[in-house]
């Protein structure tokens, strides 16, 4: 029997008093378990978001980057991907800039779906996993 | 060379006989592998679902905490949720619900966004990955 | 510490000189890290889709099978499916079609949520995960 894997969290969406802020969830943005790295939904802006879906793409993720980077990996470990536009006729716009991105050697598993956002303004979210 | 980790399956939707409920897909509703657990979107009442989306977050939530418990595990161990609602205008009221139920020490990663849900009455659906 | 489990990526959507098809993302269709595997999203037909959503459901559950084959698995150790049906009134069809296919003593757990896909003529789309 193996030991349990350990869990870790990064970047809790909460106030420093541990409560949440009014209307937004309490959420990880990073989770890691074991050696399998989860990611929540990212959205370009959450207060404030403006620009097409290729400026929102390219803002997703680059923060995707990032918090890859602080669980210890990176885009080239990726194992899945899900992608939500608010409206489907974005697609390959959408896509241009997610392939300029991609490691086109190790891109991850992915579906793209149609779906209203928590702000009617923001045109995509991504959620990830991946390993390290 | 690891042993390849056991899996199991708890709380099948499936007649005595094996066969389905006309209509109704077979799944499981908690599936363990190795220290993974996942469970099936739940919502608060497949039949007849009455209430508002605080209601039904609620009645969503202590079924996933019953579920959660018969794997051997708990919400402090959440490692993914998947939301949909099925109008986004109720995210803040469900996010007032999600953030007295959730551990907010440990927080899963999530995503939210709206959907259709398989009865038109059913206002919330949750899916969870955790770790036990 | 256990050794980090290795990734293996099959049937990369991509261009034979490593660029993408037009408008089309990069993906893997199979993603495999350590003893859990990862498939995109699967459609009947992503070019000239066409059936009803029967059809296309069974056509979809075949690719996946073949998919699974070709990690090493199948549909007796799936862990999870996440089902997008363009229209919600194909509920109970989708899941006949599925209840036929689905390994009734070990189904997975899943979702099933109303979602527009990439073509207006796709009916349903599924991306499951399973264990090797």
């Amino acid at each position: 029997m193996t030991e349990p894997a350990a869990i870790s969290r990064q970047r809790i969406i909460v106030n420093e008093d541990g409560r949440p802020y009014p209307g937004v969830p309490i959420i990880s943005q990073v989770v890691a378990h074991g050696d399998t790295v989860y990611l929540s939904g990212v959205v370009s802006d959450p207060i404030n978001p403006t620009g097409d879906v290729r400026f929102q793409t390219r803002e997703v993720l680059r923060q995707i980057d990032q918090l890859l980077g602080s669980a210890g990996t990176s885009k080239s470990r990726l194992l899945t991907a899900q992608v939500w536009l608010a409206d489907m006729s974005m697609f390959a716009e959408h896509n241009d800039v997610w392939n300029e991105w991609v490691d086109a050697a190790n891109p991850p598993a992915r579906a793209c779906v149609q779906a209203h956002l928590f702000r009617p303004d923001l045109l995509v979210e991504i959620m990830v996993t991946a390993a390290r």
